[in-house]
């Protein structure tokens, strides 16, 4: 073996860190391993990654074997990617700036090059070099595998993660860092989550996520103590319901436009503003099409039609989805069906069968809503690979809207058919609170209870991977050695669970903003719960990410993307459930004078939904999406960059003057 | 005399062309005349402009004097002024650039200098030059009017002009150009305008406002078929009137949203997008503040604290206006119990008084409502000078938002009123269709035979100017000879009217909008009306800015500005009326099903409205607001700004560097 995983090119360093781990599934054929191995150590005009990498093998009993690639860098070639990346890191005068390898000695920490690059920004630039190495004409498939077919300018390492070769892929962790910040985070529940830090470590996306879930909670306070408030007292009072509701709905607004606020001073402060054009932003690694041009950059990607994208959307996604919608629909309609009819058989006969029966329906129900829910997940991420969108940002977005839409159904029409069209006032409060409270319960119990399950679990794991490496009967390695202490890690981590990414967190977190606004005038207790459940939610969630998980490899974001919209779409129609069900609570309209037709109550109350509609809007529209200060300093760039392109212009003009002229005096 | 004018600087040039007159009023104190000389021809760095002037004074009967200055620029000093503002100039690649004296050469029509700006951006720079000249510590007030003070940094040409010293300043006409140019417009009723000749001619501002009058008109061919084809044919039918309502409304967004696009593209090949930043736009003359520094330019200009500015407009500017828009509807309510009162008169006892006596309160609210008007459009411009805005572009904003609440408070309330307080259809309609035929006719009449008879007086003017001239009993020039053609064409522009901007305009044109398609379930016709109105509209604006006005200074613009969201706002609007009034004709009512409920009609109405507000929303979400190629222009200009810096910081470092080394070695 020694004689086959031979340094392919010079960039092979023996004292490299490293930083991301490549595990193959159990006796992956060896040609693919070496071909793999090839491909990251070739240079770049042979299409190869110019990576390092350490190579440890291990044959078990019976003859099975397993490999994992231990992958780092050099530190010009890891600089070199930070250049591609167009990743910012501060600059001598204080700002970030684009990272450029001939202007380093202006940035800071450039007398230790390699300190200049974080840990997850290194880790980060693997990624991006990984996802790089791309199918050449000449791979037809991959070696040792027939038929898994490469397609050329396909990206390599996702394929042979979708077909299990590469069993995982992920960046190790940094263990001492994870202490100071556990300490700093999960370990004390009430300061304020360290930011910053976690930004550092886990990239800007996540960074965002937590800080927004601190947002949020900090923003549940009044309400939660005005309907707390109101719960201990008494409960039975026009004005003082209303009151709740209008101070609820403005509070709402108020809430995600200081959100937006305070996200565009993180984005500032963190680099990644998009104030750079998406235009020319890097496509993501599975976009694929014809090879051109951008017609910006002019630099070759992936071209595919503007046409064809909208037609695929327009075209199947949009019928497809509203095929899974109405049969979402149709459950929840037969679902009451079903209620009514062994709510029926119940009040017919009040044996225990028929008591138990009345049960049997909500069983039914979540069985086939849990079922649509996985065959939906699984249409809605093929949907959105064959929409082919262009930049990550578009394909996370329209994933986000596809899950909303479905979730939100699933979730809400039940409340709303029993609100609107049952007008059942009594049946939608047990209903709601029965939703609600077991939703917390359920989440409560799934991120205190399980972690320490997970605990558990995770020592039982650890043992195995610690004893898989012990009882290994040849541990061989190429491309340089491997220390005890970093293999055990590797083989603790490789046996970690995978993040999933934010979607379903920030679903959690839509789902629970739905239930509190959407029907706050119903049960204003609702805002405390979701208050109580938070504070613990953040804790759990910092839980997961330390100790529960692989390190996720960082993504970079601007904003929580179409999340906004989406609640801020919910906070639109709170204003309307919420008119709807004061004007439709009884209770409410024996307070009205009695001489009112219903006519009239109606229209009062459609008014009264019209006028705040319109105040949403005016809070909206008046308070500015960005704080002063960034848009003052993004100005500066913007202004900087122009005069730098007029002296650009200048300068050429100048030159090409020149050379004409000595060519004249020639 | 002669002594005293002598040239103050080397700046002038005795054949230059003249672009821009300032008239003094009569008798103007030489003293003040002499001054104003001096701070035109002055050097910059005695705060002067560096232009050249011809003076003019013509001695009359009486010993009355009348002085004309003829100003004008040599071409380096006005290009150096295009350079100062950023006016944008073909580059040798095709695209758009800032101009920049020192890189002419790549600026087309390079070859002759004085051919590189047109007639109307060498006015504007001359404008803008004069508004620059701004008061010193040592001006105290304008020589010879002690009375009239002035205020270091602040703009003395406005000064003058408003304490009438200037009795008016404007550029002069291009006769040859005007001739061709109303050849294809004016004089062509059925052909598209020659939109980039206007453009040319009168700038940006005003090329858009007769691009956006076109749009518009061409967008109200379809509803005014169909109000047609309705009208000619029975209109008794639920459906029908619904069908024409909701193609209406999403007609109108449709509408809303293409011109966007259409607009964006025009700005785009004009070459004010504003991807620059408002941030660093130049403030505008009448901004004033502590004199500091610019935060992104560094430049030095006023600067006025933001929360003084948000005290002002929230702690004056809404609690006056709220008063005045009281004020107006009390005036309307008044007008409906007046006319109530005599109505019932007229019922009591049907005598001829009693019957002209039913018209008495209509003629008192016109007149109520103009006075109030007159009133209103004081105070507004008042308040909106009070607030102190940086920006032209803003200062417009918030002067067309105040015009917006009021007219449509007037003219629209009483509708309202009639709709949904009185709820009578029968009147509503005669209101409505009054309303709407007597502005339309009165419009008309203003605009197609006024212009009529101005040409009768402009005649008359002409002969009264050119008998002036003649009758003149010396004619005195200093700084250079003014043939007799130019005087008399400067005798003749100056007896001319002063176009008072694109803000009545507009306002008609959001007026009769207002009237097509809040109410056109009522009165399906109203688009046709608006349709033939406009085609004549057009081709009298166009008359009158050709013949009628003094030629304006050009202005640039990249949108209608606040007008868009006017426009869009009654278009939301119209959504909420339409649907009202479908659901509360009784003879829609009498075609529903006569065992649904009041209630349930009015439900169903409501839903009706809130789903196609949602479509409203979407279509206009769905329709990118700029097109694609647009985008990636915008883009390629951002992507090499970019480039640009980071070029300009590597060079900066690299200069430094050998600086260094070059200390070091000695």
């Amino acid at each position: 073996m020694e004689e086959v995983l031979k340094p392919q090119s010079t960039n092979n360093d023996v004292n490299f860190e490293p930083l991301v781990v490549m595990e193959f599934a159990l006796n992956t054929n060896q040609a693919a391993i070496e071909w793999m191995i090839t491909k990251l150590q070739a240079s770049s005009e042979r299409n190869g990654a110019e990576l390092c990498v350490t190579a440890v093998r291990m044959e078990h009993n019976q003859g099975q074997t397993e490999t994992v690639l231990l992958i780092g860098g050099r530190t010009e070639r890891l600089l070199l990617g930070a250049e591609m990346m167009g990743l910012m890191k501060e600059y001598r005068d204080g700002n970030l700036r684009e990272f450029t390898s001939i202007d380093i000695n202006n940035f800071r920490g450039a007398d230790n090059p390699d300190g200049i690059l974080s840990m997850a920004e290194k880790q980060k630039i693997i990624f991006r070099e990984l996802e790089n190495i791309r199918a050449t004409d000449e791979d037809e498939h991959v070696p040792g595998y027939e038929f898994i077919k490469l397609y050329p300018g396909r990206t390599i390492v996702k394929k042979m993660l979708s077909s299990d070769i590469v069993k995982t892929l992920f960046p190790i962790h940094d263990q001492d860092f994870l202490k100071k910040l556990g300490a700093e985070w999960y370990k004390r529940p009430l300061s304020s989550q360290p930011i910053e830090k976690i930004k550092y470590y886990f990239g800007e996306k996540l960074g965002i996520y937590f800080a927004f879930l601190g947002f949020y909670t900090i923003s549940l306070i009044p309400p939660a103590l005005i309907g707390f408030l109101y719960w201990i007292t008494s409960w039975q009072n026009l004005y003082r319901e209303a009151i709740f509701a209008v101070f609820n709905l403005i509070w709402a607004t108020v809430f995600l436009e200081a959100w937006k606020r305070y996200c565009a001073e993180l984005a500032f402060k963190w680099g990644c503003t998009d104030f750079v054009s998406s235009k020319f932003e890097e496509p993501r690694a599975n976009f694929h099409g014809h090879m051109g041009r951008n017609p910006v950059t002019q630099k070759p990607e992936p071209v595919f039609p503007k046409s064809q994208q909208l037609l695929r959307f327009y075209g199947v996604t949009v019928p497809v989805l509203f095929l899974c919608l109405t049969c979402a629909f149709y459950a929840m309609l037969g679902y009451f069906w079903l209620q009514a009819i062994v709510d029926r058989w119940y009040l017919e006969d009040k044996s225990w069968l028929n008591k138990i029966d009345t049960f049997m329906p909500t069983v039914v129900y979540a069985v086939v809503i849990a079922i649509l829910n996985a065959i939906y997940r699984k249409v809605a991420t093929i949907l959105n690979e064959f929409e082919n969108h262009r930049l990550q940002t578009s394909y996370d977005n329209h994933m986000i809207l596809k899950l909303i839409l479905f979730e939100f159904i699933n979730c809400f029409i039940s409340l709303f058919y029993v609100a609107f069209y049952l007008q059942d006032m009594k049946l939608l409060k047990s209903h709601l609170m029965a939703l609600l409270i077991t939703t917390q319960i359920l989440g409560q119990v799934q991120e205190s209870v399980v972690p320490f399950l997970f605990q558990r679990r995770r020592a039982h794991r650890l043992q195995q991977a610690v004893r898989k490496l012990e009882t290994a009967q040849s541990v061989s390695y190429s491309n340089g050695d491997v220390g005890q202490d970093l293999l055990r890690q590797v083989s603790i981590e490789s046996s970690m669970d995978q993040y999933r990414g934010t979607q379903d967190d920030y679903l959690e977190m839509f789902l629970q903003f739905g239930y509190v606004f959407l029907f706050s005038s119903v049960f204003p207790l609702a805002a405390m719960w979701a208050l109580i459940n938070n504070v613990t939610e953040i804790r759990s969630d910092a839980f997961k990410m330390c100790r529960v998980f692989q390190r996720p490899f960082t993504e970079s974001a601007a904003n929580i993307g179409a999340w906004q919209m989406a609640f801020e779409l919910v906070s639109v129609l709170a204003v309307m459930t919420n008119c709807a069900l004061i004007g439709m609570n009884p209770e409410v309209q024996r307070l009205l004078p009695s001489d009112i037709t219903a006519v009239n109550v109606l229209i009062i109350f459609v008014a009264v939904e019209h006028i705040l509609l319109a105040l949403k809007m005016a809070v909206a529209y008046f308070i500015p999406d960005v704080p002063d200060w960034v848009e003052v300093e993004v100005a500066k760039i913007a202004y900087q960059s122009k005069l730098a392109l007029q002296k650009e212009q200048i300068q050429r003009s100048a030159a090409s003057k020149r050379k004409a002229e000595v060519i004249s005096t020639i």
